[in-house]
């Protein structure tokens, strides 16, 4: 399969890869539906009369919307033309390709554009799959033997996270203010976190949805899941010590959740399925599925302080390290009755592999702040700097091309000052 | 204040009150805002065009949406001068009274409506404000002497919760299936919760929202919220237990959360505004203010089982029994930068006084199934059971009139049966 369009190569969107996002101009800022092909989007506002296969035609006002939720909605068979519509449109047919003046009105370059949230997310939930972040994180806090909580190998551990902050890449990220107590002997402060963090993860949308009351079946679920993100997942450690029990985390969560803007479809991932994580005990029958849902998605992190032009990799992991599937998690979800919507944003937890320098957050890398993590240039981290941006980038690796997901990036302000 | 309409002496919903919800009718099954009066309801699509004042004049376009969400966004103001045009318009002013037409269109009875969600909900915060119930449920789990997480006076302790499966009342939920571990030394079971429980709680609706990184100050708190309704929090208790540590309550909570389904807005409240809780210690400052914004609002909790007219009041508790107001919860909410958005709900947490017959869940009123709770008839409980109808009623009590919330009910219906 080759593009009429120039795909350099090293490029994480060439024709087999097709990502989903929403993006405005400086001379159109309405925003709109493209999808990402080399260095250009191609805008389906303006090609949504081609999309004439038997699911689509009818629904050709979905590329007329300014979030993806409509499109979302109509399930796999829709996505699946889409597809196989663009990847005709993009390669040797000659409706597109023939026509240089649809072709200079409907794509457009990245760089002229503005990236928008994908979605109206309705809900959004985080996990707690990778076993070993939970493993770390238990042992920090609870010692090697008592690491991981007796339900974490029976059930995909998640709470609700916060919709309102989830955020596009490119967002700045302020410190915040909040409660904690730096000694525990002693009553709580109230002034700037001092232990900010990211968190590397990775998330997926949901597509057509459920009714409350009625689970989606582990044997259902993948008609339900639309694509997958990178994600960041903001932490304030110091205030989450503090606040965190017995509730779970809430505020040291909820100041910006950062996302990447295109939406890589389980299509476009299906060649790099993997062997699923061994799990013992076996999963209740709820929960079990003989097929591969595992990926490998090579996952990296970096830090770049103000200033600075050098981007220090701190963390190099793969989403393969997740011990629950998505199927899973979507099953767990929704078996007590959780209605799931179009939209919703259900994400991993940090993604960790068993090696210290596939950590997937600067908690871990740096054991507490026990030691100092190499940003390059002389630079060390404990946790994040004023000024650092974060800069998560994934993708799998084709024979001769790569199924990227882009970066998902974000800088953070200092904290406001104190009233 | 009198309206020309017949109001039955113990209505929830006199001229003093004019709560805010959605409704539809038979022949008309568009929603619509309504306002509720004695046993009627104002139909406020159809009368959009006499809210003339400064400020409603150029938005009367709020009244003909399908949610609260584009009225309660206009702020104060435009409340104060809504609830203004409609006391007029129900009492002496001829434009309704003397209009039999426009009265017979516009004046619906309650009987022949179907009330919908009063907005649409972005996000849903539970707080954890009642210090009796915090104290009950951390004596039954840790003992009398831990009871108070060392965080509980510090801060308003709350979680995100699950938007999508917020309902009105009338809603029939449905037990859940789930994991659950009855015996601490054996692996758990999967099956119907055992330990279906309710919760008395209050919540309110955001009006206008703020911008992430942003916080709303306690000073101005105020000015972002609209008003109040009923919830019921239905708990499976045993699968809460078994799923909670360390993230929070997740599946236990997200299978369905009711509430009234009418807004009383804080002006319609204001008359019953009593002392705050005396908070030990200081609060920080970002959470202090002198003024009074704790409310006498009378509840009662009900149960009436399976085919029985009696319904059994389990629970008689007061919203004075508040520890955290609302505006400290909202302050709290926002102080790290998480951005509230219009129709975004806050909720109490249970809601227990005192005394062991104003404790707001069967956990707490049957002390952890220790000992029977009496519905009458006969009849006990110490969790819920299929086919119980759970009734959430409260008011306050004004010189000779109620300012009440109606209902919140909903009927508990059989688990599915396991595959």
């Amino acid at each position: 399969m080759k593009s009429f369009i120039d795909i350099p190569p090293d490029s994480h969107f060439p024709i087999e890869n097709l990502p989903y996002g929403i993006f405005s101009t400086c001379d159109n800022p309405r925003c709109r539906i493209g999808v990402a092909i080399g260095d250009m989007i191609l805008d389906l506002s303006l090609i949504s009369h081609l999309f004439t296969g038997p699911v689509l035609k009818a629904h050709q006002q979905v590329f007329q919307q300014v979030t993806l939720n409509a499109f979302m909605s109509l399930g796999r068979s829709a996505w699946k033309e889409a597809r196989s519509t663009l990847q005709t449109l993009l390669s040797d047919d000659p409706t597109l390709r023939d026509d240089p003046s649809l072709r200079a009105r409907a794509l457009v370059p990245q760089s002229a554009a503005k990236m928008h949230l994908p979605a109206e997310i309705g809900d959004y939930t985080d996990f707690y799959s990778s076993i070993d972040h939970a493993t770390n994180v238990g042992t920090m806090f609870r010692g090697k033997d008592n690491a991981l909580m007796p339900n974490w190998r029976y059930l995909p551990v998640g709470y609700h996270g916060r919709a309102s902050s989830v955020v596009v890449s490119g967002t700045p990220i302020r410190r915040p203010n909040g409660q904690t107590r730096p000694k525990d002997d002693e009553p709580p402060v109230f002034g700037p976190c001092r232990l900010m963090d990211f968190e590397l993860e990775m998330a997926f949308f949901v597509g057509p949805g459920n009714k409350l009351g009625e689970p989606i079946s582990v044997r259902d679920a993948h008609e339900h899941i639309f694509g997958m993100v990178l994600m960041n997942d903001w932490s304030a450690r110091d205030i989450q010590k503090w606040e965190y029990v017995p509730l779970g985390p809430f505020l040291a969560k909820n100041l910006g959740t950062t996302i990447s803007p295109w939406v890589v479809t389980m299509e476009a991932l299906a060649p790099f399925v993997v062997e699923n994580y061994v799990q013992d005990p076996q999963p209740f029958s709820y929960l079990k599925h003989e097929d591969q849902y595992n990926y490998d998605i090579k996952l990296e992190v970096g830090i770049r302080s103000d200033g600075s032009d050098h981007v220090g990799t701190v963390c190099c992991s793969n989403f393969r390290n997740m011990y629950w599937t998505m199927k899973q998690q979507l099953a767990h979800h929704t078996v007590t009755g959780c209605n799931i919507c179009t939209g919703d944003l259900l994400a991993s937890g940090t993604i960790s592999g068993p090696s210290e320098d596939s950590f997937g957050s600067l908690l871990e890398l740096s054991w507490r702040g026990s030691k100092t993590v190499d940003i390059g240039n002389g630079a060390t981290r404990k946790f994040l700097q004023d000024g650092d941006e974060v800069i998560i980038t994934g993708y799998c690796q084709g024979n001769g091309y790569k199924v990227g997901f882009g970066s998902c990036t974000g800088k953070l302000l200092p904290a406001h000052p104190l009233q």
